[in-house]
């Protein structure tokens, strides 16, 4: 019997990972990755984003990567894509989940997707459509992701009242999950806490309630025991923490897998994943993208003596 | 007026930090971190170690260190000492408050301090009966610092009752202060949150209790978030995160005292720090430590726009 998973980990790294990197990663090796992240435990994985080949050729063969991660066993398959175009090719590979990118900050709407968070919502709606337009058993689930969730480089601090305000549109409209997104490392732990809350309070009852943290400004895994704390039982990684951040050059992206990992299972929470199969898994980035820093601490330190710990976790003393 | 601090963090470089390193620091140069630090509204620095020379030559220079610490003014001056003679150094420089250390773990005692923790007990009431043979307005402050209470590289995780009945003994011995120490990157957020709930129900009452994690696993800010959330209010770090760890080659040290500071000003807490004017005090580490690597993320991406952020905080919407 499989033992239900407590929180429920994703990793992003051949979406938001790989996305503003030069070097295309070569289809087989993206396929590699993918199999070895599911023979580590690994539940789900955004392999893609379906956008114009012209725009982000590093997704040029997102139709054969998506295609690959649906033939894993037991893995839910998830792609990006800003608008209803996307969302027909991700229907016609037939992924699991559709993730619509939209932004919270008007500015960076209009600056990352150029459109108005309205225009955004309106395409939203399109792809919901779709979704209905299927018989029931053969609909994808459908996410909304809202970046610059905690702040913008463009407008800085954005209020909670903004992100409710996004996710009740969306939910008005038909989505299944948000994914609340610190684009750019503006979160803070109480901050997080507290947003979180008011999401899962206002929209838990109808709505999965995930998160996507960058360490841009190293509160990535403060962050995540915060949201932790306040409900959320699905988070955003990326192995290595690959990705870096198109508004500051030298920072780090996403949060680190590993890491994130090690945080739950030494908080005695259940998230399949062998941390110390990842670890392996990290060279794929090194033969690939040998430019690219790895980041993570778990890598560099190990398992502490004993990890993990025994059923009888120390939080239960 | 002086505006009261929410959180105390207190700079552990000169002592946590070059403890292992083997090139030696200039006395000048200790001074002129100290100084700097001061200028940036550090309000607490735990300035050396007084133990033999032989076993640290880094130290040797500690009553001058110590003597420059305590013409700051303002500044609250600690310093560490495992045992008698370092603390009757200590008094006789004057320091504000010493910091007597000890292993919850008993092998780690033996491998460190090489005596048993019933013999640290025994020689940290020496230390009590010093102080306490002083006229009363004179009297140091006395803490005491309570190494791997989360796991040990020898034993493993520690079982919270072995902390909680070593900060007894030492709350029963006339302790003002203990410190709870992740001396090698065991804590978790859940562990660490109820630990500290534990130790500040049964002892908060009668002793102030600090926390010095090191980022050994990545965990040492989502530690930090978690301690807070459990009522602590004094948190040990270091610029750049200097130091590393004895059992960890390439691992970081202790938490990096600018991202610390971000964290918790970004919460809405006072700090007293203006974390910008900690950025060019990395220089002195690069001056002295070449060899060094310097730690940190918000060093690396910056402040994001609009921070600090205004005193209606983001919290507070």
């Amino acid at each position: 019997m499989v033992r239900e998973l407590d929180v429920e980990c994703r990793e992003v790294g051949l979406r938001d990972g790989i996305q503003i990197v030069k070097t295309f990663v070569p289809t087989q090796e993206k396929i590699r990755w993918i199999r070895e992240e599911v023979a580590a435990g690994m539940p789900n994985m955004q392999v893609c984003s379906f956008v114009p080949p012209k725009l982000l050729p590093q997704f040029s063969d997102a139709i054969d990567v998506a295609k690959a991660a649906l033939e894993q066993d037991g893995l839910w398959v998830s792609a990006l894509t800003p608008n209803l175009r996307g969302a027909e090719t991700a229907l016609a590979v037939g992924v699991h989940e559709i993730d619509f990118m939209n932004s919270v900050s008007e500015t960076h709407s209009q600056s990352n997707g150029r459109r108005s968070t309205a225009q955004a919502l309106a395409e939203f709606k399109r792809v919901v459509a779709l979704r209905d337009s299927l018989p029931e058993g053969k609909r994808f689930k459908l996410a909304g992701g809202f970046a610059t969730s905690f702040g913008c480089s463009f407008e800085g601090h954005v209020p909670h009242k903004n992100v409710l305000k996004s996710v009740e549109n969306f939910v008005k409209a038909g989505v299944d999950e948000v994914v609340i997104a610190d684009t750019v490392g503006y979160g803070n732990p109480r901050d997080v806490k507290s947003l979180f809350k008011k999401v899962i309070d206002n929209f838990g009852d109808d709505v999965m309630v995930g998160a996507h943290f960058h360490d841009t400004r190293g509160l990535g895994l403060a962050n995540v025991y915060a949201a932790l704390e306040a409900g959320c039982r699905r988070f955003d990684a990326s192995l290595a923490g690959l990705g870096g951040c198109p508004f500051a050059p030298n920072a780090t992206g996403n949060i680190v897998m590993e890491d994130l990992v090690f945080l739950l299972e030494g908080a005695g929470l259940h998230t399949g994943i062998d941390v110390d199969k990842l670890l392996p898994i990290r060279d794929i980035i090194t033969d690939n993208l040998p430019d690219e820093p790895l980041h993570g601490t778990y890598a560099k330190a190990g398992a502490p003596k004993g990890f993990p710990w025994a059923s009888t976790n120390s939080t239960q003393e």
